[in-house]
C-alpha cells in the first residue's frame, strides 16, 4: 500500500513547520548544539519514550505536559549534555530552558516540548543556552530542517532525514522526519531523539496509537549496542495545516497516513541502524514461522544485538553457528528441527540439519553486501525460520568494529 | 563461614579420581583438544545445562543420561567442534563417542557423560577420535587435572582451575574443580564448560539443588558478551572415597559442602570472566537494596554486560553516567531518588543527586586497580545502591577491548 512518494524538505517539508539549528557553544567541539522545531499552530503531539527506571529531566518534562494536553507548537533539542542522573536540578533546568524558549516566542511553556542528548549526568549550560535563544529563533525558517538535523547529533557521522508526500481527499498531506542515534542504542520505547511532523489533520488519541504501533516496527526494532538510552524520545507533530478533512476514526485514511507515519519511521530507524557507533554496514534480520509477531521480534532483534555475530560481520565471516545460537537463546521456545538459516542466498541450515555451502563464496557475499553492491544499499540479509507460525518480523542491527570499542573507550576522557 | 583451605591439584586433588588430556589432532592449532575426567567409583553425578533452545548434542544427551540415574564414572569432553547444530548425525557422533570410550575404559556407556566445545555446526572428527583414545586411556593419572584443564580450552588465555580441603567428621573431604570459558558466556543456567570433582558422600537430590544454587550464584552471575551458549555444561561428581559420613539431609554438614561448592564455583566463574575474549580486567559489580536477590543479580549482571561501561572500563573513564544508565535499563523498578554509585571508593551519586568527585583520581583508581595494584587483583569495583530493600547479588565482567573484536571477526575463516 505505498502510495506515496518521497519528497525533500524533512521536518519543514509539511505546511505550517519552520526549524532551525545553530552553533549555542553546548558541545565542547564547537559544533551545532541547538534546534528548533515550530509549528505556526498548535499541533497534536504525540510521543513515545525511555522505559528506562533512570530517566532524563527532559524525559519526565515530556510526559507530563503531553498527559495534560497532547498537543504543541515547539520541540526544542539540545545536544551535548543529556541532562539526564543531573538530579533535582536537572528538573529545574528543564524548566527554565522550556520558560526561555517560549518567552522568546511570545508562546505558552504548556507548548514547549523538550529534549537532550549527549553526556549522562553533565547539566546544560543554562547561560550559553539562554544567550543562544535569540539567534535561534532569528535563525527559524521553512528550509530549516537540515540545519536542525544537524544540530541533534552527537557521535553520529550523518544527519537522518526524509519527507514523504500522500493524497487525502484529494489534497497533499506531507509528513517529514529527522533522527539522531549512533551509540546507546537499543530503544525499548523510542529512539534515541526522532522528531516528526506532519500536517495531516487527526484524532490526538489515534495519532498516539498510530505512533505506539509504528514505534513497535521501527525503533524498536533496531539495536546497536544493547544500551537502552536515559534520554530515548519520539515525538510526532500533527497540525492540520493541509487543510485535508480530520481523521477522527479508524479507516482507510487512518491505515494510510499510519503506513506513511510507520515508513518515515522504519527510514528514520535504520539510517540510525546503519549509522551505529563504529559500524561498517546494516544488518537486516526477517524472522518468520514464529507463534506471533512479538516472539519474531524477540528472536530477530536477539539476532541483531548478538556481539558474536555482529563481530563476525564485521569480519565477513559467514560463520552461522553463531547465528543458530543467538535464536536459541532467544527465550522463544522452538524445535531445533524446524530450524532455517539463510545468509544472503545462502542456505546453511534447513530442518535442522547443517547444509554444505561455498564458503569463500559467501565470505564473497558478506564483502559485497556490507559494500552496497546489491539491491539493498550496505545491507547484510539474515533470514532465520523456526517453524510455521504465523508471526514474522524484522529488526536492524550494525557491525561491530574497533572502531566501537575507540569510540566508546574515549568519550568523557 | 570459610573453614576449608585451597590445596594443590584439581579436579585429581579428591580420592578416587584420575584425568587426562592430549592432542587427538582435533584443533586445527594442533594444540591439546581431548580430556577425561575419571572417578575409580560410579560418584553421584550433578549438572546444570544451557537453557538454550538451540542444544549441542552433548547437553541433551547428558541431561538424558542423568534423568536416568544421577551417577557416573567419567566425564569426556572434546575441543574444537561444538557438536552443536548438526543434526541428527550430531547424536550419533555422541553415541558413538561414549561407547568408544565405555568399551576402552571397561564400563557401561551408561556411566559416561560429554561435553563438547568449539565450532558451532561442526561435527567432531570421530575416526579421530576414536584412533587417540587408547593414547587418553593410557595418559590418565592421579595429577593428570592440568592435562585435561589444558585440554579443554578454545579461545582461553590461561587454564582454570581449584581444589579446596574442609573436614566433615574429622575426617578431609576434598573438592576440585576445571572450567573454560572465553567468548559467547553469558551463561543462563550454567558456563562454557565446567567439571567439579569431590569425594564427599553425598545423596543425588542435595548434590543436584546444592549445585542448582552455586551455579546461580557463580556462572550465571558472569557475562562477557551477552550471549548463551549452546553447550554450556556444568557437572559435578561425587565419589564418596572420603570415606566420611554420608550427607543425606540438609544441616551444618550440608551447608559447609555447599559453601565450599559455592566457593569453587565463584573461584572458576571468575577466572572465567576475567579471561573473558580481549579482556584486560575483571569487573565486579556489587548491587545493594533491590527488592530480592533476583532483582538485585538482574541489575548486577546488566551493568556488568553493558558494552558501554564495558567500554568505559576499557578506556579507565570513570563514565558513571553509563552505570547509571544501565541501572535504569535492567527492568527492576526503582526510584531515582534512591541512586547510589560508587567506583572504587569514589562516591558519584547518593540520593540520586550527582555529585563532584576528582576525575583524574578516578582515572587513576582505574588504572591501577585494572593492573592489579589493589587487594583484589586486576578487578575495578562497582558498587550501586537502588534503596532499602534487603536484595543483593554480586555479578561479574571483563571490559571490552579492540582484541574481542579483533578474535571474533576471524574466528572460522
Amino acid at each position: 500500500m505505498v502510495d506515496w512518494h518521497e519528497i525533500t524538505g524533512g521536518v519543514t517539508a509539511p505546511r505550517g513547520y519552520k526549524a532551525a539549528g545553530i552553533k549555542a557553544g553546548l558541545k565542547p567541539s564547537g559544533l551545532a548544539d541547538l534546534a528548533l522545531i515550530l509549528s505556526d499552530v498548535e499541533a497534536i503531539a504525540a510521543g513515545v519514550f525511555t522505559t528506562s527506571y533512570v530517566r532524563a529531566a527532559c524525559v519526565d518534562y515530556c510526559r507530563q505536559r503531553l498527559q495534560t494536553k497532547p498537543t504543541a507548537r515547539a520541540i526544542l533539542c539540545n545536544a551535548g549534555q543529556a541532562n539526564a542522573a543531573t538530579g533535582s536540578q536537572g528538573w529545574l533546568d528543564a524548566l527554565e530552558s522550556a520558560m526561555a524558549i517560549a518567552h522568546a516566542l511570545n508562546i505558552k511553556s504548556e507548548s514547549v516540548l523538550l529534549a537532550s542528548t549527549g553526556v549522562i549526568g553533565e547539566r546544560i549550560p543554562l547561560q550559553k543556552l539562554k544567550a543562544a535563544i535569540p539567534q535561534l529563533v532569528a535563525a527559524l525558517s521553512e528550509t530549516g530542517s537540515d540545519a536542525a538535523a544537524n544540530a541533534i547529533l552527537t557521535t553520529d557521522l550523518v544527519p537522518k532525514s526524509i519527507a514523504l508526500e500522500t493524497t487525502i481527499g484529494d489534497r497533499p498531506v506531507r509528513m517529514g522526519g529527522i533522527a539522531k542515534g549512533s551509540g546507546m542504542i537499543h530503544p525499548n520505547m523510542a529512539t534515541m531523539l526522532a522528531f516528526i511532523t506532519c500536517d495531516a489533520a487527526v484524532s490526538p488519541h489515534l495519532w498516539q496509537e498510530m505512533l505506539t504501533r509504528a514505534a513497535q516496527r521501527s525503533f524498536n526494532s533496531i539495536t546497536v549496542d544493547g544500551d537502552t538510552s536515559t534520554n530515548d524520545s519520539l515525538i510526532a507533530l500533527a497540525n492540520g495545516q493541509s487543510r485535508t478533512p480530520a481523521i477522527m476514526e479508524v479507516g482507510e485514511e487512518a491505515k494510510k497516513l499510519e503506513a506513511m507515519l510507520t515508513a518515515v519511521c522504519q527510514h528514520l530507524a535504520k539510517a540510525i541502524a546503519r549509522d551505529g557507533e563504529g559500524a561498517t554496514c546494516l544488518i537486516e534480520v526477517q524472522v518468520t514461522g514464529a507463534p506471533d509477531e512479538q516472539a519474531a521480534r524477540q528472536i530477530a532483534k536477539t539476532i541483531a544485538g548478538s556481539s558474536l555475530v555482529k563481530s563476525a560481520v564485521f569480519g565477513r565471516d559467514p560463520n552461522w553457528g553463531r547465528i543458530a545460537a543467538a535464536t536459541g537463546r532467544a527465550g522463544v521456545p522452538f524445535e531445533q528441527g524446524n530450524l532455517r538459516i539463510q545468509l544472503g542466498d545462502f542456505v546453511m541450515m534447513e530442518n535442522g540439519q547443517p547444509l554444505p555451502f561455498d564458503r569463500a563464496a559467501a565470505n564473497e557475499y558478506l564483502k559485497k553486501a556490507a559494500a552496497g553492491a546489491y539491491l539493498r544499499e550496505d545491507t547484510v540479509l539474515i533470514c532465520v525460520s523456526v517453524g510455521d507460525g504465523h508471526g514474522s518480523a524484522t529488526a536492524w542491527g550494525c557491525d561491530l568494529s574497533y572502531d566501537y570499542v575507540k569510540i566508546n573507550a574515549e568519550y568523557t576522557t
